[in-house]
C-alpha cells in the first residue's frame, strides 16, 4: 500500500454510507461505569448493521470503487464468515453480481443468509488442506474464468476506510449530545480491518483517543505485531470460541492504517471471558452477542483500575450466532 | 382521578429521568419498512432500560412525589414482574426503603433480581385465591403495619406521566435526525400504563399519531374497553405467552389519560405471531425480547396495507426473560 487513507477519503466513505447502513445505536452503560470506575462508558451496537455486523460498511464502499465495466462483470471473494453476508448485501444493493466461495464445512446458515442476499455460493472442499488456502484458489480460479474482480476478505485499504464510518458516527453523536470525545476505545481484532478503519477514523478527526486492540488468547497476533514492527505470524495454538478472529497474522493494509493513530496496550481474554461478557450483554443489555462480537466487552469487564475516570466506547460487533448456541454459551 | 396530567407535569418527569434513566435507543429498520412499504420503522429498545423493561420510568418520577417523611417510612407494593425490579431500582436511587410483595410461585429470578436492587421480598401464599389478591391483600397490611406508603402497580397518574418521558425522547431523537414525526405508533397493553404515558407524551407535545394498542389474544381488555366507552372486564380466557398483559381490565387513570389521545384500530396478535417477532428480533435486531415485549413488533408484521407510505414508531418495551426460554420461543 502505498498511502494511507485520507480524511477526505473518510468522509466520501461516511457520505456514501449515510443513506444505506444503519446508523447503529451507541448507548450509555452506566452499571459498566460502576464497575469499572469510568467517567463514561458508551457501547456501540454494530450488531444493528446490515447483516449483524461491521462488514457491510467496508463492502460497500469497497463496491463502489467498482467501474461501470467491472460492476457488470461482477465480483468474487472466500469467506466463511460475515465478510460473505456484508458483500452479498452490499451487492445486492448495487446490482452487482456476486459469488462467494465458502469451505463446504462452513455452517449452513451462513450460507443460506449469503444466499438469500442474491448472492452464489460456491462451495470447496479442502480435504487435508487449509481451508482458507483451497476457497481462495477457488476464488482466483472464478475470478480468471468469468472475468469477475476478485474482492479481497480484508486486505484492501478500501475495507478500512469504509469501517472508518463506524468512528466518525460515535464522535458526531457524542457531539450531538455534547458528551466528551472518548479517551480510550476497545475494539476486537481479528486481521484488523475494522479496528485500523476505527483508528483512521479518529485519527483524521483530530482525536487522540487510544485505541485498545482486543484478541482472544491464542490469536494475540496484533498485539505480537505491534512488538514486532510489522506484521508477525503467531502458532495460533489453542482452541477459541471467537471463530471470526482466529487470525494468525493481522492484514498489511490494516496493520499499517492502524499504526498512524494512538494505540493502547493491547488486551487479551479467554473464552471464559468471552462467555461472561456475552451473558451480560444478554442479562443487562438484552442484547445478542456472537462470541467475537463480546471480545472488547470482555476485556472492558476484566480491567481493574485501567480506565478510572475515563471516557470509554466499547464496539460490540456482531451478533451472528445461532439462538441455541447463544443460550448455550451465555447460560 | 380528577384532573388529567398536563403538559408540565410531563416536562418536569422528562426533566427529573433525563439524568438516571437511560435514553434508550431509536433504530431504524429498513427491512421492516420494505415488508409493510412504510415510509419509515423505527424501533424504540426500551429492552435496553434499566431493569430490562419501560418499569423504572414510571416507578421513579412516583417515588420522586414521596414527602421526605414518606422516603424515610419506605414503600410498599405487590408485584411478581417487571414492576417489581424497576421499583426497586428506582427506591434503592432515591434511597427509599422497600419492600416487594411476590406470589410463591413467581420465578425465582425475578426475586434474585427484586433483592439484588436492595429491596426486601415478601412471598405469599395464594392457595386457591386469586394471586394477585393475595399479594395485594398482603402489601396492605405491610402498609398498614410498618406505616409504609402502599404504591399501586399501574393504577397511578404519577406511573403514567413518568411513562410519557419515553415519548419526549422518540420526538426528540426523530427532530435532532430531521425526521418526520410519525403517523402511527404501536405499543403493548396490559393494565395501559405505558400505553397512556406514550399518548400523553404525543398529545401533550401537539401530535397527532395515532396510537395502536396491541394485545395477546384473549387479554383485549382495552379493546373492548374503548368499545364499551368504559373500561370493562374481559374473561381473559386462553393461554398466552405474554405473562406480562394478562389483564382482563384496564387500569382506570390510564384509560382516562390515554382517551385524551389520537386512538387507532386496536390489534390483537396470537402466539404464534409473538413468537415469529421474537425471531425476528434475534436474527434481524440481535435484541432479546420477552413474548410481552414482542407484542407490538407482532402486530406490526402481521399488517398488511396499514402502514403503507406511513411513518411508524414501534416500542419494545421488555427484555426480561431466561436465556433458555429466548431461545425456546424464538428458535
Amino acid at each position: 500500500m502505498e498511502t494511507l487513507p485520507t480524511r477526505d477519503d473518510v468522509t466520501a466513505a461516511v457520505d456514501a454510507l449515510r443513506d444505506v447502513a444503519v446508523e447503529t445505536p451507541l448507548v450509555r452503560v452506566r452499571s459498566l461505569e460502576e464497575r469499572i470506575g469510568a467517567a463514561s462508558v458508551y457501547v456501540k451496537l454494530e450488531t444493528m448493521q446490515r447483516t449483524g455486523s461491521f462488514k457491510f460498511r467496508g463492502a460497500y464502499w469497497r463496491c463502489l470503487h467498482l467501474s461501470a465495466e467491472e460492476r457488470k462483470r461482477g465480483v468474487v471473494a472466500y469467506s466463511s464468515g460475515n465478510f460473505a453476508q456484508g458483500l452479498a448485501a452490499a451487492a445486492q444493493l448495487l446490482q452487482v453480481p456476486c459469488t462467494i466461495v465458502m469451505p463446504h464445512d462452513a455452517p449452513e446458515v451462513k450460507r443460506l443468509k449469503t444466499e438469500s442476499s442474491g448472492a452464489v455460493v460456491v462451495q470447496t472442499d479442502h480435504g487435508d488442506r487449509p481451508r482458507e488456502e483451497v476457497a481462495n484458489e477457488e476464488a482466483r480460479h472464478i475470478a480468471t474464468r468469468e472475468g469477475r474482480v476478485l474482492l479481497h476478505p480484508f486486505d484492501d485499504p478500501a475495507l478500512v476506510t469504509g469501517h472508518a464510518s463506524l468512528a466518525i458516527e460515535v464522535l458526531e453523536e457524542l457531539n450531538r449530545w455534547g458528551a466528551p470525545a472518548p479517551d480510550d476505545l476497545l475494539c476486537c481484532v481479528g486481521r484488523g480491518g475494522l479496528f485500523a478503519g476505527i483508528s483512521l477514523g479518529l485519527r483524521v478527526s483530530g482525536m487522540h483517543t487510544s485505541c485498545i486492540p482486543c484478541e482472544p488468547l491464542g490469536y494475540d497476533s496484533f498485539r505480537q505485531s505491534l512488538r514486532a514492527g510489522k506484521p508477525v505470524r503467531v502458532g495460533g495454538s489453542g482452541a477459541t470460541l471467537c471463530d471470526a478472529l482466529q487470525a494468525t497474522r493481522p492484514g498489511d493494509a490494516p496493520f499499517a492504517i492502524a499504526g498512524g493513530a494512538t494505540l493502547g496496550e493491547p488486551a487479551t481474554v479467554d473464552d471464559a471471558a468471552v462467555r461472561d461478557a456475552m451473558r451480560f450483554a444478554h442479562d443487562a443489555l438484552k442484547v445478542v452477542l456472537e462470541p467475537s462480537g463480546a471480545v472488547a466487552l470482555a476485556a472492558l469487564r476484566n480491567s481493574r483500575d485501567r480506565f478510572e475516570g475515563r471516557h470509554v466506547v466499547v464496539v460490540l460487533t456482531g451478533g451472528n450466532i445461532e439462538i441455541a448456541a447463544f443460550g448455550r454459551l451465555a447460560a
